[in-house]
């Protein structure tokens, strides 16, 4: 019988992997089924340990469910901390107060603070369908004020947890990203903190690239440090690099990206409240923000990262956050290697100072480093350049940066792949172009970043002259099956790292 | 190996119901998932037969299914008309170029002709995703221009079929909708039908409301005819009240329903486009709009309706179709029924005439049903009413009806639901207020339109004084649970029918 608390059933792991939408399985002939009248792609909230989601139903008819139970995807058996056999509740999904807001925005309503709270509340917790995500994502593309963008951000920040640092100040930098290789991360941590400045720095996993910065840093350190051990970390280095999805940081943008990803919209409304409630959450005072400008690159022009800068600084001074943008070269791949050991072997040999580091790596890491050290007031402006190089030259950067990972639990040398195969150069010529999307693509398919051996290292730049036979690039792959998946693909198509004769 | 045929797997019924959208499973060892770096959620493209769909990627790690095939949804496996066993070819979804338009617009660019053709032939052959469907929608709520509307109205109409009569005029008449009860169609058809006009009605099910004509007329008729059925109907009986949606009539009309009925988005142009591009494919040439105007109707104000009416109007000219709009009373409910069997026993009261059948549905229907004889040029203006007084009063009409739902597969009588309960007055008083949209909320979660026997039966109306105790409505529902969630809904509110002592 249906009733204000709904009906119980025992649940189960359905072990089906919905990316961020929640599922809920049932039989068609389940009774609670019948009761309540739940159709296919109704959505169900769903209770467990004091926790509610709303799942879209989908009904199965086969043999692995039975009719007095009921499935979930990995996302809801996540959300909800479930073991299997544990009892949830389950009852038809209310009308939510936040869907009036929406309408609103919709149809070209300014949106009040309330308004953004609501939707970000209810978006965390899960109890927006994938439809009404992608609605909001929409009907604010574009059309959010800068009024509405700061209370967004500030909702964003308000519904999740927020980190706080007894020191100030508290230094972040960020890279709107899109570029591979791109791993200056652990190195501006080591020469920053090095120089005693506090920057606890929380990094993401890869969505749609061979390695995120969690995923690089992962393979030289524990990253899946919760607030306690991270604080601990900071306050004995000055620094760390974690993963910062434990930590229950800016929750709803984690939401909004499930639908941004399919819906390839990623607006600059979005992308400030995005980034900006992700440091603000995490206790950062002054943020460096990395927009690598290229055809390929996530920002095409430089008008629209002039744009995107006036956004950030301007919603970021609205919260208290102080924001300075810098433009990079985003034309082509950072370093050499692409996959997160591949990374994590170029952050090392910039760090170790090795004859054949990659220098365009070590003079971003160290113009970011440099920024970073001069909003901080460290050094006076101008000098930043100086005290960086100085502080990775002698050592002090290499040490500070294996200290961290040992306050992090211990450092260990990046794996390697047990396959590799070298890519040669078919006719001799000079290279015009590579492609970042494909290239990324190709290292996903070598295993990268399920793998962290996996992935590709790149031989040459654009620009430079090659003979025939000469080696572009070499993959690693966990299995030989994966290194031909790879060379499959890379051969079935139009050439990724281009040469014209 | 992935090429540009992508690769092959045999398929397998998942007997899992997702609704309409199309959903693969695979397993994340399975090798061509693998190959193709198929990641949770991403769109794949599945081709069978010489058909294509794209379907949703769920990564499934469980016993059920085997790395060396591939499981597809009930939606997925009904369009591709597979077997078990039956090859499958799979590969990355294609970039659509109708998606360029789309972010165009979401953007706020005037989209051309092209675009729109290009967005609805995709919408229409099931290419665009439910996300995508959600962004149109939203993107296009309030912010097309009147050129951008005839286009889309034109797109519509270009991607389905066209009906084409051999007879002038060609009659139609639509109700915008938005008012419980109103189901006057089947009476105004039998009507003029009966006086000789040729009326070839379809109608759309339920979008956000508890009935729509197709869902109420099924409960008498079956409905669902393909275009060479219907004519037969109508070159008999000269009218027909049939279901759109199988005669490929406009179908990515079908297809947008899907995404505004769960966002409940239905803004004016997509009404306009919606409502003119059915009417223009269904070989209409004279169409009479009823526009139902009260606080709690789809349209609130004298204002929106008349600036609904104008674009209606205006859209129609452009593409050769004659169209009246007249107002009506939007106050409260029409009739007493409100869900498809309910509405269709005031229908079937009004034809036969029956001592207690609802005046005011009568009284409607006799309205809209002289405008189309009028209209049509079978009476001189002003004489219409008279002509169809007589024609319902004589018996006339009902034996028209009952002949058009033999000629339509058979007559029946509705159904009638298990479970009922009946809400009294808690005071005496006077109903000041009845609130449309909850009363019509209510239905929805009784059941209607997805139960046809679903939904509630109203016994006051605005003005009538009652004593305590007295009924108000009763609801009827399939289940007990879905009566008490109705009930649920009713009681945690304000009251839906206002009483005042």
């Amino acid at each position: 019988m249906a009733d204000e608390q709904g009906d119980r059933l025992p649940a189960r792991r359905a072990r089906i992997d919905t990316y961020q939408q929640p599922v809920i399985y049932m039989r068609a002939d389940c009774p609670v089924c019948r009761a309540e009248g739940f159709e296919a792609q109704a959505q169900v909230e769903v209770t467990a340990h004091g926790r509610t989601v709303l799942a879209i139903l989908h009904r199965v008819d086969a043999e692995w469910l039975r009719p007095d139970e009921a499935a979930l995807s990995e996302a809801a058996w996540n959300l909800l901390d479930l073991r299997d056999g544990d009892d949830v509740r389950l009852r038809h999904a209310p009308q939510l107060e936040s869907l009036a807001a929406l309408r609103g925005k919709v149809y070209g309503r300014e949106l009040a603070y309330a308004d953004l709270r609501a939707l970000m509340d209810d978006a965390s917790r899960g109890l927006l369908s994938d439809l009404h995500l992608a609605a909001f994502v929409t009907a604010c593309a574009g059309r959010l004020s800068a009024r509405e963008i700061v209370d967004l951000t500030r909702a964003m920040v308000d519904v999740g947890e927020r980190l706080r640092w007894p020191v100030a100040p508290v230094m972040d930098k960020h890279c709107v990203g899109g570029l591979p290789g791109n791993r200056t991360t652990p190195i501006v941590v080591a020469i920053v903190a090095a120089c005693g400045v506090v920057m606890p720095k929380t990094s993401s996993r890869a969505i749609t690239s061979p390695a995120g910065t969690a995923d690089t840093m992962e393979t030289m350190a524990p990253v899946e440090l919760d607030a306690a051990a991270m604080r601990r970390v900071v306050e004995r280095e000055g620094g760390c690099v974690v993963w910062g999805g434990a930590a229950q940081l800016s929750p709803a943008d984690d939401v909004l990206i499930r639908v941004e990803r399919p819906l390839d919209l990623d607006s600059e409304a979005q992308l400030v409240a995005s980034v900006l409630s992700k440091k603000i959450a995490a206790g950062s005072q002054r943020v460096l923000v990395d927009v690598p400008v290229g055809p390929t690159a996530k920002v095409r022009t430089a008008e629209s990262a002039g744009s995107l800068a006036a956004s950030l600084e301007a919603t970021g001074a609205a919260l208290g956050l102080q924001v300075r943008v810098v433009q990079t070269d985003g034309s082509q791949p950072v370093g050499r290697g692409i996959g997160p050991a591949l990374e994590a072997r170029d952050v090392l040999a910039v760090l170790r100072r090795e004859p054949d580091a990659p220098t365009d790596l070590r003079e971003r890491a160290l113009r970011l480093a440099a920024e970073v050290l001069e909003m901080a007031g460290r050094c006076a402006p101008g000098d930043g350049l100086a005290l960086a190089t100085r502080t990775l030259d002698d050592g002090t950067a290499a040490r500070k940066f294996a200290a961290i990972c040992d306050a992090q639990g211990g450092m260990r040398e990046p794996p390697r792949a047990p396959h590799t195969h070298v890519v040669t150069a078919a006719t001799a010529g000079r290279v015009v172009r590579i492609d970042n999307r494909r290239l990324a693509r190709m290292a996903k398919l070598a295993g990268a970043p399920r793998d962290p051996a996996a992935g590709a290292v790149l031989h040459v730049r654009t620009g430079r002259a090659i003979a025939a036979g000469e080696p572009l690039l070499t993959l690693h792959a966990q299995s030989t099956g994966e290194l031909a998946y790879a060379l499959s693909y890379a051969a079935s198509h139009r050439p990724i790292i281009e040469v014209v004769a």
